[in-house]
């Protein structure tokens, strides 16, 4: 803005989020934040190749808003996710029953524009989607966390006993909650993932307190395969809930790419509609949704087992890091899947500190306090995604940043056989 | 929903739009809605070609959120827009000046969230694009339309003598409009384009009262060249506006293919960078906007001009079928651009009966009600969208329009040289 330009200022809308920042450039060195991929597992040649085909095939409805497809998105899409999920995760559903979104995000945002308005109550876990907390700071409403475990099996997730306390103290005040945020399938941030038995009993309480729930699985393509080289893991919630309580959203950011922008939100066609009358762009853009229909048709199961081996072996060599760099002072449970670790340090860290004074030093990691809502120890823990950097890169970072925290805290105490400061 | 369905009815929030409804399949045979484009019109192998080298060249950037292009979007896709904007409207602006959006209507949704609150005043067009008059009811704002006028020659759109009297009243109110919302370069639904010195009498009002311009050229692409195959056209308000209180959108859904979804804001940093802090998508889809870059550099004047005299065929059928079908019953103006007619029709007919009839026969048009707000004789108007029937279905379309017309209305009184019923 120069000196003659307009001042909009006084006429900003209040309590706007925070603005925007001019991107630098560049990511730091040693990026551990945010849901990125790896740079070499982008199936280039096949995503031309399936841009080619698509195209070729349906490059003329491109004319027309919607595609001659509807307001839900493109149909071949939500006709290769009613396969997917049926195969992934047990659910039955239509492609009517599937409202394609700029990524999963669009489909929270959507979520919540149908159902809460300031004052309403939200259920959620006591650590999550940081984007989930800053939502519902915006939206006014009243959050109420429940805490989590992580059993050494990777199983875990929100405490069902914490849970039905939660939902017996809001029925004595004559709450409904109007819904309970669950991210079943590879936590954010802990990576656990909730066992059958768990998540039947989720979906009683809900049933019996009649609070929806809102199952997030934007992770839950990332699962470790085991020695015959599948994936075992627990129906979607969504497909073991019979009285269709659930809204389920996913997402192909993290199974393809996250430049894509293409989510999905599952639900009755008559809570979609609701949403569809809250989507106000004229449809998600086209071009991702048909190269993602062609592409995943013929390779989504084969990508994804190559992609989950790529991060399995960053997920080995961070673990070598923290323990060659951090010994004892981390700790942390090696997660099932997904793409990042959830890490705990001794009680004089303050990880939101740490987070900053590692920024300068080039290096990004999630402190605990930004992915949490009332967790007591929140400040001890930090999250570090390790999908998009190399194992070099995780190497020498984890490295750096054991030596800032050592010099910040005196965690660990003694760095790489030399002893801190 | 079957009887055992969860209900979510009581859980929704208050005062939703209406929901949507299940797409049937296809669009009516005779399509006079929307701005569609025109099927054959679609650069299908050209895309192929632009999608090839897009994903060869930058492939790989999908890995991350962004595409290491920061938050206003594919940077090549806004390096492209500089040269454009400056080419076909005078407008000087830098890539850190553009922020890219999932179609237009993205761009005015973050400025409506950056600027309006319930209560707020805003000033627009007497007819104007509908999706703006819903969101204005929707966000709770006193909205102030102002009249137009049409000349012969295709110049024409809001009055400065009714702008002026509605600011002064403002101003002794004591109420000072968040914006002044207007579609100068081919006006929807009037399709006039505003003279170069009527947009200095706009910049100098809004500047007197201290209200900024909102322009909207999303149609600004679609207009008729001269016999050398150039087009002439006043500056973009933008380009004009020296105190740069304007926020200027434009579109690529009508120049190249609705469904792309790719839109653009250009404002000073400052005023995007509020945008992008509402933003909360994570980024609009890479493939349209890589596509977009890639194909566009190439190819996007030829293309507009390819396509504008195609759509130019179409509204010679279309004004030919009216006078044919109407005779003097349709009175409009032929104009200077775009791919839509607004057309008056005498006082005997309410054109929403009309639309509603012409739907149950197959056709669909706009009825000047739902393109207007506190226009006295809206009701006579309808809009006709010609760019994606073939010139065969705008002679049959219009042919029955003025037969269903006739059976309701007595107007026209002569169908065919056969005397109506």
């Amino acid at each position: 803005m120069t000196d003659t330009s307009f001042n909009f200022t006084p006429l900003l809308a209040p309590n706007l989020p925070a603005p925007g920042f001019k991107w630098g450039g560049q990511y730091p060195p040693y990026n551990f934040t945010g849901g990125h991929n790896a740079p070499e597992e982008v199936p280039v040649d096949d995503l031309i190749a399936a841009a080619t085909r698509a195209l070729t095939k349906d490059g003329v409805t491109l004319s027309t808003y919607f595609q001659a497809s509807g307001f839900l998105g493109y149909l071949p899409l939500r006709e290769f996710l009613v396969r997917k999920l049926k195969a992934s995760a047990g659910m039955e559903c239509t492609a009517d029953e599937i409202l394609l979104t700029s990524g999963s995000l669009q489909g929270i945002d959507l979520v919540n524009q149908i159902l809460l308005e300031p004052g309403d109550t939200v259920i959620f876990e006591e650590a999550t989607y940081a984007g989930c907390l800053s939502r519902y700071a915006s939206a006014g409403v009243t959050p109420i966390s429940i805490p989590l475990d992580t059993n050494s099996d990777g199983t875990g997730g929100m405490r069902m006993d914490k849970l039905e306390e939660a939902l017996i103290a809001c029925a004595q005040k004559g709450v409904r909650p109007k819904y309970i945020y669950v991210i079943p399938t590879v936590q954010n941030p802990t990576a656990t993932i909730m066992s059958e038995a768990r998540r039947r009993e989720l979906i009683d309480l809900a049933a019996k307190y009649g609070v929806p729930i809102f199952e997030d699985e934007c992770y839950s393509d990332l699962i470790w395969p085991n020695d015959n080289n599948e994936v075992e893991r627990p129906p979607a919630i969504y497909a073991m809930d019979k009285s269709r309580s659930t809204i389920h959203i996913g997402s192909f950011s993290k199974s393809i790419a996250p430049a894509l922008r293409v989510g999905y939100v599952v639900a009755d066609w008559e809570v979609l509609a609701q949403m569809v009358g809250c989507k106000s762009d004229a449809g998600s853009p086209a071009l991702d949704q048909m190269v993602l229909a062609e592409y995943c048709s013929e390779h989504f199961d084969a990508h994804v087992t190559k992609l989950n081996t790529a991060f399995k072996k960053r997920l080995d060599a961070l673990v070598a890091a923290l323990e060659e760099n951090f010994g004892t002072a981390a700790e942390f449970t090696v997660p099932p899947g997904g793409m990042f670790l959830w890490i705990k340090l001794p009680a004089e860290v303050d990880t939101s500190v740490l987070a900053a004074k590692a920024m300068a030093a080039g290096i990004s990691i999630n402190a605990g306090a930004d992915w949490s809502y009332e967790m007591e120890d929140a400040s001890r823990y930090f999250r570090v995604c390790y999908a998009n950097p190399s194992t070099q890169v995780i190497r020498e970072g984890i490295a750096k940043l054991a030596e800032i925290c050592s010099k910040e805290f005196g965690v660990p105490t003694r760095i790489a056989n030399v002893e801190s400061e």
